[in-house]
């Protein structure tokens, strides 16, 4: 596998890591960067896809993003097909990551398109400053004139790498998008794809397909990076020597030990219990709980633990695992073989001092990187016992009980910080003390209640005018959330002067979120 | 100098640091924290400071505020002593310093006010999402539930320490405020004034007058570093082993070699011109230089060089310096010996190549910290000056040519990234060229001109309405600027569910900028 740097497709010299179907442990293709000039990657972004999109407006890099979006659906069943065989998505898992790139490109080229004909965002309305009312300053939002270095985790080589790339194009800045090599082909063909459809604006989008080599080391102050991965290795990144010197803009999204809480109200065989229950069988096994967002913690009132128990194994066990190509397969494998050691030795971990309802770490011995869906059940929790600390990147969630509201909200506080939580409830009290109780502990909360019943998107959907990214164990970023995405790639400065001159530089509405 | 944590006065045990009088290097105080439970006072904040502020609504806080104004308004004179006493300050300065932390909490009372009756700040509109008209999102901004750890320079004892605290506080966020040791007299008058008045609930505020110990080792993800001094001391920070790992919210605000631009239309003795030569020699010599959105860099067309450089120097050698005690000195030493030692190496460095058009390393030579106002030409930037590189933070500026407004976009962004930077001209065109071509590497850029002679604030001059902070070498933080400074302090959660469950939870208006 190649990468397309400075205008050309280049191969790697040094050695090479391998591909893998992860159902069947067949090697699929090869990518090495090794020897790659990566500084002169970086000065092509800066010098010649940076200038061309600032000299274009919102709405030509909204056109942009619609033939981006095309390029991804004219491809759909050859990539669904990759994701078969590189991701070990099933069908279903691949047309979520596939169409989930396609939807967000879309979304920010229809946000492009409403924010038309100019290139300088005003922020906020125009301020009288001093004793003067000729003395006005105004808030701008222009784009940084650095690269965007998009570091993507496995599971999303569509979604993952569009997400950011919308963004990152619409507001006008080239980006470096490194996939996870391990699942890097999809990404590969959708570049290519691009490439060869001339999308695109030389410099505008640069593929690294394998290791990131010194990339980093080459960032300054007007660069981005934004990383998508483990928090061990994004608090390498924080602590990299030119990264902090330059203070190159950072944005992380790192682990998170999501939780979802069943209200005391919910009875069963209501439609909110119903909607808990599907939302959270789905969100444990959809990818084969290789999302960020997926259910870590389920919260249940203490007396109804049993109960719920029984109910959700009986949706796990339904789940039939095994490799994709077969049609049946409601499950697939994890992507890697280093997943499948982690996600059994976290499952051990968790597993002590709890009951396992369903699956646990050896339930499926074959070949390829199998794993069954995971039900523990920890009524109390042990000192020391890490569902609060590692996020087991599979199938595998833990029932923990509670007894009121404020016990609820310290626990799933104790998680440290997460993306999105969901509350099923349709009491309004709980639904208050608990929503507000948690959200300062995340970056999305949902609730679920019997109103909105078969029409909810899940917690674990991440939707483009909605904020992704969470605070402490989950990175502490924001992407996303309509407009507000656009901000790691762009710098918020003050004008300050003479009235006519100002609203000659801005001569635009203010931005919308 | 004792220290105001846990809800007592508290001196450390170990060797204790001395504060001078800068003019006559006579001691003052010590200051020593060794030995304090800094631990314990980050939990006293986050489990008594904070829960009393979260309980407040905006309208009570912004009520502390305007309780903390008047408190330091109450004491401005003996304050504008201490100025003159511990941090060489003219009398003009002090009330720079003392008049900026008032107007501040001022200017965050009334925000305060206008916000009202709510405690969770909507931000934007509830948005449909999916294919229900009953689903909805909404974006909310809540306080984060940890501390503020507010590390100030010595340069502002009273205005940098407010500027923090007064955002902090409206946000619904205790703070822990640690001046710098060698000007922190201010600062410690001021804190015990508000504990004397009782204005602060419990825990809202603490002093840490001398060094920060571990202070940050017990740091988490709900925690915040607001952090003023020098870009070294900020990529330790930002390389610090905890605060990397839990992603504690670091904002930074370094070095800045904020430049000020003379268009090439201004003419001599015109309104421009008047205004130009004003406002960079005072910000060369306001508090001696030490403000990091002082002057540093003066770029002027090439022909016009001497001419200009002839008019500052003018303006430069009226300047009386000694001893702020005599009212006749319009100009005080440096704060320390160390930054006597800094700047004169600093101008050393800087005059290699350049001609010292007036003042010098060695200009003044008496007891106390004195260096005189220094202005040095360089027609041309030799390969490897540092020009670009050092921020002398003393009475030192360097007059550089440039060609056309390319060519001054192109010096202007070599400093890396500024707090602030300003052009002086009343031509649309080349105000449109070089304001638009630095603002991506600025926090602000002010426009001074014939109509707004005699009315502008000064570029130097932090206004709580506009952003202060700048990218790359100026940190990348954003602090003050309305409501946009509280973002330092507050989760942005994405709520999504029912609509009148999630109206019921925000019932407020769109936050305002």
């Amino acid at each position: 596998m190649d990468s397309f740097l400075c205008g050309e497709w280049k191969k790697g010299k040094g050695e090479a890591s391998t591909l893998f179907n992860p159902s069947t442990e067949e090697a699929l293709a090869e990518a090495s960067t090794a020897g790659l000039d990566l500084g002169a990657a970086v000065r092509f972004a800066r010098e010649k896809g940076g200038p061309a999109l600032r000299a274009m407006t919102f709405a030509q890099r909204a056109e942009l993003l619609k033939r981006l979006a095309k390029g991804v659906a004219d491809l759909r069943e050859e990539l669904i097909g990759i994701g078969i065989a590189n991701a070990g998505n099933t069908r279903g898992d691949a047309k979520f990551d596939i169409d989930g790139a396609s939807a967000t490109l879309l979304y920010y080229a229809d946000l492009g398109a409403k924010l038309g004909e100019q290139r300088v965002l005003a922020d906020g309305e125009a301020l009288p400053i001093g004793r003067s009312a000729r003395l006005y300053g105004q808030h701008v939002l222009v784009p940084r004139e650095g690269v965007a270095v998009h570091i993507n985790a496995f599971n999303f080589p569509a979604w993952g790498m569009a997400e950011k790339l919308a963004v990152a194009l619409l507001a006008g800045m080239p980006a470096i998008t490194k996939p996870a090599t391990a699942t890097a082909m999809m990404t590969h063909r959708i570049v290519q794809k691009w490439v060869e459809d001339k999308v695109l604006p030389e410099g505008a989008l640069q593929l690294l397909a394998g290791g990131a080599g010194d990339l980093l080391s080459h960032l300054r102050g007007q660069d981005v990076v934004a990383f998508t991965g483990s928090g061990s290795t994004a608090a390498q990144l924080r602590r990299s020597e030119n990264l902090a010197r330059y203070n190159v803009h950072l944005n992380v999204e790192a682990d998170s030990l999501n939780a979802a809480v069943l209200g005391p109200d919910v009875q069963d065989g209501s439609e909110t219990m119903n909607l808990f229950l599907a939302e959270v069988a789905k969100e444990i096994t959809q990818k084969a709980g290789q999302k960020c967002t997926a259910v870590r913690r389920i919260y249940v009132a203490r007396e109804r633990v049993d109960a719920v128990r029984d109910a959700l194994v009986e949706r796990l066990r339904e789940v039939k695992v095994g490799n994709p190509a077969d049609e049946k397969t409601t499950m697939g494998p994890l992507a890697t073989a280093a997943q499948l050691r982690d996600v059994r030795e976290g499952i051990g971990r968790l597993a002590s001092g709890a009951e396992v309802a369903t699956g646990g770490a050896g339930a499926v011995d074959q070949k390829g990187y199998f794993v069954a869906p995971t039900l523990l059940v920890l009524r109390e929790v042990p000192a020391g016992h890490p569902v609060n600390e590692i996020e087991v990147f599979g199938p595998v969630a833990t029932m923990l009980a509670y007894g009121g509201a404020e016990d609820l909200v310290g626990q799933v506080a104790a998680g440290g910080g997460g993306l999105v939580s969901a509350v099923y409830s349709d009491d309004k009290e709980f639904v208050q003390r608990s929503v507000m109780g948690i959200a300062a502990h995340h970056g999305r909360v949902c609730i679920g209640g019997e109103k909105v019943a078969g029409q909810t998107v899940p917690p674990g959907t991440v939707m483009p005018q909605l904020l992704h990214g969470g605070p402490g164990r989950a990175g502490g970023g924001e992407e996303l959330g309509g407009a507000r995405g656009m901000a790691l790639y762009q710098q918020r400065t003050a004008l300050q002067g003479p009235r006519a001159m100002i609203e000659q530089l801005v001569g635009a509405p203010a931005a919308p979120k």
